[in-house]
């Protein structure tokens, strides 16, 4: 198990996609020269291009029979500045990064002020939004979002599922000097949930619904009729929860699962 | 007077050069648009490329009589992402952002881990140095610094001046998490000074030198035989510190000095 760290702004998203730079293409080419065989990276979860991580969870089956932290310093030698691995160790063969997973935290962040998010050095990880924002009328939206439900009115359309229920266990909005972070974790997302999520609750804080009104938007089942997709830049995945026992750490010799 | 933050990693520095992506560059050319006139900025020192500053003090003088909040939403709107005005005030006539200005603090940050500071998507504003740190060796290094000295063993070669006595109010060295921060403040610096403080006190806290042999590394008045100019990444002009008086605000009617 990999837990990765990365800079999204010059990454095409997580998933290998032909000859643009991804982070999987990255990685995979990295392992394969570290462990000496290919490998297929498994992630917990594709990330859309510009989205950062600082807990991306990722697998893979090796031959590879070193210790986790040489491994860890072999990667770290090849990696580019924008992408690290800040954990590893061997897992249970059954541990899988995107199927075991219970729950995962995204988190976006507006800078909500009339000046430039370059004064706290931070502008490429926020999403710069001069306007006023009502905190409060965006907490009381985000309750509603907590929960099953249908969100086929906050997913991209071209991410149809045979169900658009996802499970919301925690939609947390608060502030933190000039910053407005949103916090979303769940048990499994949508095409651009979160950034549409984020862009409804955006909207919700300058005025153009009232918070009682999350409900009636997501019955709708029509994307059309809510927020804008807030911009990439803002969002980072922050963590992935699994299982005690699949993740704790297990010697070499009984396994092989990295 | 404007302060300014700018992320310094696509800027070719402060100060205009021809072709180069400049701060200065960039400013003068947003500012002649706003008040439409040409205009020389001042600013309170040169940075090399690469440098960043949250706390960047810049004046010029204006035939523009509006609000200095008007002016700064005018320049805000046409500055590019990694620029920004945090402050504009109208002040006295005899205030230069260079001469008038009592003393500076420069920022450098060094991520002392071995795993990559993309973790903290700070990478672009940190030096990362994996090898191990002892920060009391670096403190008790940092205080042979302060008070006035010939700084010609820690000035590029390229930067003579008449005199290379500079004096240093403070450089303290502290440890945040995973960040060992050096801050100097002091009345004026030579051509690349704070960095190859920086670097010979990096080198110190891994062993190179005793902290008592700071002074004779000064004394020998040799820039080969002190420690390496730390990337400019890692630095930040954080604050300038002026004459009360001075930076007062005044109203439009009595100063056109921006």
């Amino acid at each position: 198990m990999l837990k990765l760290a990365f800079d999204g702004t010059d990454f095409h998203g997580w998933q290998r996609q032909g000859d643009y730079r991804t982070v999987q293409g990255v990685m995979e080419d990295v392992l394969r020269h570290v462990v000496r065989h290919p490998v297929k990276l498994t992630g917990c979860g594709r990330t859309d291009a510009g989205v950062h991580a600082i807990g991306h969870i990722d697998n893979f089956h090796t031959s590879f029979a070193h210790e986790a932290d040489e491994l860890m310093r072999a990667i770290t030698s090849r990696l580019p500045y924008d992408l690290a691995v800040t954990e590893a160790r061997y897992v249970s063969d059954d541990f899988h990064a995107n199927r075991s997973s219970i729950s995962k935290l995204y988190r976006y962040r507006v800078f909500n002020s009339t000046i430039r998010p370059v004064s706290q050095l931070c502008q490429r990880f926020v999403n710069h939004y001069p306007r006023h924002l009502d905190l409060d009328r965006m907490q009381r939206a985000a309750e509603y979002f907590v929960g099953s439900h249908d969100f086929t009115s906050m997913a991209n359309v071209r991410g149809k599922r045979l169900t658009m229920v996802r499970n919301i266990l925690r939609c947390d909005v608060t502030r933190e000097g000039d910053e407005i972070i949103i916090d979303v974790e769940g048990t499994g997302f949508l095409y651009n949930q979160v950034r549409i999520m984020a862009g409804t609750l955006i909207e919700t804080g300058h005025g153009r619904w009232e918070p009682e009104e999350m409900l009636a938007l997501l019955e709708l089942k029509d994307r059309t009729k809510t927020g804008f997709t807030a911009p990439a830049h803002g969002l980072c995945l922050q963590w992935v929860k699994y299982p005690e026992e699949l993740i704790n750490p297990v010697p070499i010799e009984e396994s092989s699962d990295l």
